[in-house]
This record gives C-alpha cells, structure tokens and sequence, in this order.
C-alpha cells in the first residue's frame, strides 16, 4: 500500500520515522508492506532520509497508486479543501487535525461515507492514548453518558508545576516554552481551545452527534495564583485544566475550565504533560485511559496505528463518527450546578459561615484574604451570590469544584 | 442477527440484559438487530425474562440462523469442546473464558482463522476495560516491550483493605467474601491463578506468541501480613499483586507476584476491585487503563461489544490472536533482577548498614523486627544473601520491588 504524507512538521516526521525503523512489524500487522510515496510540504528537506517530496498537492490527488494519506498539516486551510479532495477521489484519510475535525468532521465524514472510503483520526485527541476506537468499538455496548478529561498537556504541565514547584503561571509558562512544551504564542493552550477542540470531539463520538466547539464555553487557567493552588491543597485538592461533557435527559453539556479535583480523584494524579481521559458507561462505570497526550511519536503512532486500520479496511468506509445534532441539542450550561470556590480579600472571622464552608490558610502570606467553597449552585445564583458577595469583600478568584 | 449464549451466570445473564435493554443502541452501532435465539445453561430459570433456555448444546451447534455464540459457562471442560465444535460450524465466538484461552487459545484462533470466524476474548482480561483490542489495533504501530497490571479485582480489594483499614488478610478475605467479591473457595484468585492466566492472554498478545500460564513463576499474598505493609509504607511504598511481562533481546519474562510500588506509581493508587493495566510500547511510551475489572455489567458489556465487533465483521477473520511461540522463548525469570524488600527478626541496630537500606519503625509492635531492601540481584544471588541473613536474622518475609 502506497501512502502520502501532507505536512512534514513535528506528527509527520515522526510518522515517516515510525514507517522507516518498522516496515516489517507494520507489513505483518497491516498484512500489507506500507510505502510512503510522497511527501507534501512547503519547506526543503535536504538532510531527510526521504527523497520523495512534493510542493504540489495534485502529486498526490492524482497519484493512482497512493489509497491512503496521513494529513499531519494541522490548521483548517488548506488541509479542509485537501482532505475534501482526496475523500472524494476515493482516498483513505488519516488525520492528528483536531482543529479541522472539530470545525468540519461532521461534512468529511459524511463525504468518507458516501465514498465507501474512512476518515480516521485517533491522533487527534490524547496524542498516542488510544481513546477514539475504544470509544467507537470497544465500549460499543455501553449509553456513554460522561467524558472528563486532562487533554492538554502544556496546561497540565503548568499547573504541576505551580502545584509541586511553587513556581508562578508566568515562569511555569517560560520553563514549558523552553522544554519545547509550549509555542511561542501560548493561546490555544493557555485559554483551553486546544482542550475544547478535543472535548468537542470526543462528546461528538460518544454521545453521537455533533457538538460545536464553538459553543462550548471554555475558560483557560490565566488567572490561576499560587494562592489558589494553596487554598485548593488546604481543602485537599489540586487544579486542573478539565475537558468536560455529560449527557442528560435536557441534552448534552460541555465545558472546559479549570477546576478543583479531589486529590482522591483517579485524575487528580496524572501530572506534567500526561493526559488522562475518564468515560462513563451504563455497564462499564468509569474507565480511565492515561499516557503521553503530545510529542512526535506518540501522536505519530496514532496516526500510524489508523493507517494500518485503513490497510486491513482499504475497501470498506470504517463508519466511526457522528451525525449532525438538532438546535438545542448542546444546552448552554447556565443551568448546570456545581460546588464553587471562591477567594475574597478581607477578615475570614467577619464572614457568616452558616452557608458555606470557610477556609483560611495561617500563613503571613495570605493575611487578609480567605476562600469559601459555597453548596452546588447554577450560573445565575453564582453571579447573584457574588454580586451579594463583592459588596462586603472584594473578590480575588472564583473556580467550580468536579465532583465524583 | 441470532445470537446464542452459552451459561447463563453473571455474565451470561448481564449478557441478556444488556442486549435485551439496549436493543436499539446496539442495532444502530452494529447494523443489525442482535437477538437472542437459544440460551444453553443445565439450571432452570423460571423467572427469567427469557423463554429460550436449552439443555441441550447441539440446539446451538445445528441452529443454521445463530452465527454468533457467546462462551461465557468458564472452565475449560466442556468450553473447549463446545467452543471448537462452534468455529468449525462456522459460527464465531466470543467469550470471556480466561482459563480457555490462556489455555487453549493458540489452537483456538488457529481453528478460527482456517475457518474465516473470529474468536474473540475481550472479556478475559481487565473486565469491561478495553484492553485487548488497544492492544491488537490502536497500539498496532508501537513494538510493545512491557505489561504490567493490577489484574484481579479480589485481591486488589484485599489489599487496599489492608493498607487502608489495617485489616488483616483473613479478615478482609472474609469481607470480600460477604461483599460477593471472592468465591467461596478463593484459591484462584489470592494464590495468584487468575492474575497468570491474564498476564500469559496480555503478553501472548502484546508480544505475538504463546506464553504459557504454566510456565509462569505465581506468586499469591496468602503470606502478606499488616507488618509488610506498615514497612511498605514507611518505605513510601504500596503492596500491589502484579502481573507483569517483559519483552528482552533474550526473550520474554513473565511473572505474577506481590511487590513494593513506590506510591506515585500510576499503577499505586488503583484501589479496591478496580484494575490498572499500564503497557510500554516504543514510541507511545506508557499508556495506562484503569476500570471495573470484573463484576456482571462491566464483564458482559465486553462481551457485547465483541459481539458487535463480529455482527460488523461477519463474513470474515478478525485476525488478532498470536502464533506458537518456540522453545524457550519463555525465559524462566532467574536471571531477572529485582530489588527485594526483608523483614527480618533481630536488632537492627547490631546489623551492617553498608550494603542495604535499612528500615525500622518505632511502634512498640515492631521491636524485635526490622527491614532491609537489598540493591538490585537475580533470584540466585538473592537465594544466596537470603542463606547468609538467616544464620543471624530469621527471615519473616519479603518481596521484589518494582520500579519505573
């Protein structure tokens, strides 16, 4: 089997790589030798051990003999119009995109539908973990009715390190800069579209229709202090960037903020740049799936693992994926309820704790200021509380707990 | 699609329900309505909701309409008859019989593949956490070097009894025992059988050949006591009953055997009946499973889900399995170096600290007794220390330590 590669970045060397160093043990486990016909990238690669690149797309729309192609390019433009074609031709596509699957899997799926051919992208959440076959066919006899998960391993490797180092956001957020682990311009990460791009398309698989990312209202950990990492130990627990989505009678919710876990929680412990995703099941209770969530070869051999699926079904559509959801299918969350808490400046000895639950930490540090953690509340009696709140004590950070 | 089910206990009957409650979820993610035509169990069932049972197993074996059987009676005898008949009839089989395929599986899969039907054991391993078919096809593109697992929910839970609740063995076995969670007769999980025949079915097919549950050195934790986890703990450290499996240049090793984890080990914070499984493959590097191990619902929801995986697969040989394994390919585990732990019976003040690390607790319970870990040797060696110590120091117990 003949297969291209588009896009020769950090995924798709390491796929070249994985192809090269175990031809053998991918030709017994595919049943069929697998040759990389072609590259497509912009960019020179003068010292690469491979010498069949191409700056021009049509090489491989057109090359007859190619049946699969790993879009390892990353971005919606041009990898949508690309992986559009070569859907359309009758091509296997095997994509890491989780920016192009989540804005457009709904339409490339369907597009692989109708063209007998698959549209596969293990790769595109959990780097190598192996979370979307699970959730297409392993779990296949469960109601799926929860996914929460740690799916951003930049965040995640922050947040250890304000957590374990004592180290401030903005020297947690140098040091992943310069261990590679995060880019230059941060965003994606720091803000959670990375993680919201993933939760959309793991509740799209799970609950089987589409949700948008782009209604999935997503928080980042910016505002995270050390002194929140500190009251969040004293009420033991730890912050987390979570992924997160539920489905209920009403319709589904998702959402991604940072949160409060207890560190008794199976993901409380899954630190540096590890993600874990848990899935809950009518049958099977929760499962959990933790490894490497990024880096060269792990989200290579996902990409790797799906081209070897497209060999054993090179003449059949493999009918993963979703459908499109009706209006209101995905609810806005303002009437999900969760345990807030929340850090004021003032004297803890002067508030009322009748209702909540009051936390002050002794140290000199944190003179001045304590938190409250208040009973489970939806959106609008949280705005309502704080308002009451911020008239008496000013309000320094606000975080929702995730329980059970 | 027609279904048959053999044994109607506690899997077979969570079998029926999910089937029975699931109807529509299943059809739509299988392609076809998957119903039940023939329950074979020797019982009588007068309240079930079925009204198909049958004594008689050659009322599966000639129904022409049934193409797939679920093997869920255990042992080996008549399964393994049953079942070969089945996949020479041409039906496929799925089952969560882990004493059948650690067994006879090599044959099994051999008579499946010549036969064009799949015989499938997600179910075997781990309950309803997925971990064999990640292991066959979403970790297809790593070489896998190592399994290591928490694979029997019974002993885990007496375990975690003892570290949590400072219970003694005997009485958290009774605790199990009337929670439901061991047998009556509990040999073939607390001496470590069951755990085997999980590791030989794991490393059979992570590693592509046979490893024989025979031939794998078992160990149980009949012999751990509330003293061997007050110095686990002192030691930073957890008793954990592990199955664990390596692939060398030599060969492969296997054993089964109560060990020290250090207790930020992913693997040291799995507690009561749940079961971790953590495999290292080349390029993905660890990745980690984590669920109900066991139980009717968890186990039966694997079972359907290899049911589903053959409805969509039912003209064909779902080719995951292994292949006979030649002589010594099995290493017999000698030469594998570990760290032990001893506790021993003395002063351990009056012992030489130059070449252990040396453990003592101050509680009035443990005078007279203290622990060392040894560095890393191989069974000989330490066979040897172990002479040496007990001329002065009568030995109360020890365990290997696992690291990494």
């Amino acid at each position: 089997m003949k297969i291209g590669i588009m896009g020769f970045g950090v995924v798709g060397s390491g796929v070249g790589e994985i192809i090269r160093n175990s031809s053998d043990g991918l030709a017994s486990r595919s049943g069929e030798k697998i040759e990389i016909a072609k590259i497509l990238d912009l960019r020179d690669f003068p010292d690469s051990p491979f010498d069949c690149f191409t700056k021009d797309f049509n090489e491989i729309l057109e090359d007859q003999e190619i049946g699969i192609v790993a879009e390892v390019m990353g971005g919606t433009n041009p990898a949508y119009d690309f992986t559009k074609k070569l859907l359309m031709a009758g091509k296997h596509v095997v994509t890491s995109n989780k920016e192009l699957v989540a804005k457009h899997g709904t339409e490339l799926l369907q597009i692989a539908r109708e063209n007998h051919v698959s549209y596969l992208f293990e790769a595109s959440v959990g780097g190598g973990i192996p979370i979307i076959r699970p959730l297409y066919s392993s779990l296949s006899a469960n109601e799926l009715t929860e996914v929460l998960g740690i799916l951003n391993g930049t965040t995640n490797y922050i947040l250890t390190q304000m957590i374990k180092e004592d180290t401030t956001f903005s020297d947690a957020l140098k040091s992943a800069q310069e261990k590679g682990y995060a880019e230059k311009d941060p965003t994606a990460d720091v803000e959670g579209h990375d993680t919201c791009r993933k939760i959309a398309i793991l509740s799209s698989l799970a609950f089987g229709k589409f949700v948008d990312s782009e209604e999935i209202p997503t928080e980042g950990i910016t505002k995270i202090t050390l002194e929140d990492v500190a009251y969040a130990d004293a009420m033991g627990c730890v912050i987390k960037l979570l992924g997160m989505a539920s489905k209920e009678e009403e319709g589904v919710y998702a959402r991604v903020c940072p949160a409060l876990l207890k560190k008794d929680h199976p993901l409380a412990g899954i630190d540096d740049v590890f993600n874990g995703i848990m899935v809950k099941g009518d049958a099977i209770g929760d499962v959990m799936f933790y490894g490497r969530g990024a880096g060269s070869l792990p989200t290579a051999s996902a990409v790797v693992s799906d081209i070897i699926d497209a060999v054993k079904h090179k003449t059949e559509h493999i009918g993963l994926g979703w459908t499109e959801g009706e209006a209101g299918y995905l609810k806005d969350g303002s009437g999900q309820k969760f345990r807030y808490y929340v850090r004021l400046s003032g004297d803890a000895a002067a508030y009322p704790k009748d209702a909540y639950q009051v936390i002050t930490l002794k140290d000199l540090a944190f003179d001045g200021e304590f938190a409250i953690l208040t009973p489970e509340l939806s959106e609008g009696e949280f705005a309502a509380l704080k308002e009451e709140i911020s008239k008496t004590n000013p309000i320094l950070g606000t975080l929702r707990m995730v329980e059970g």
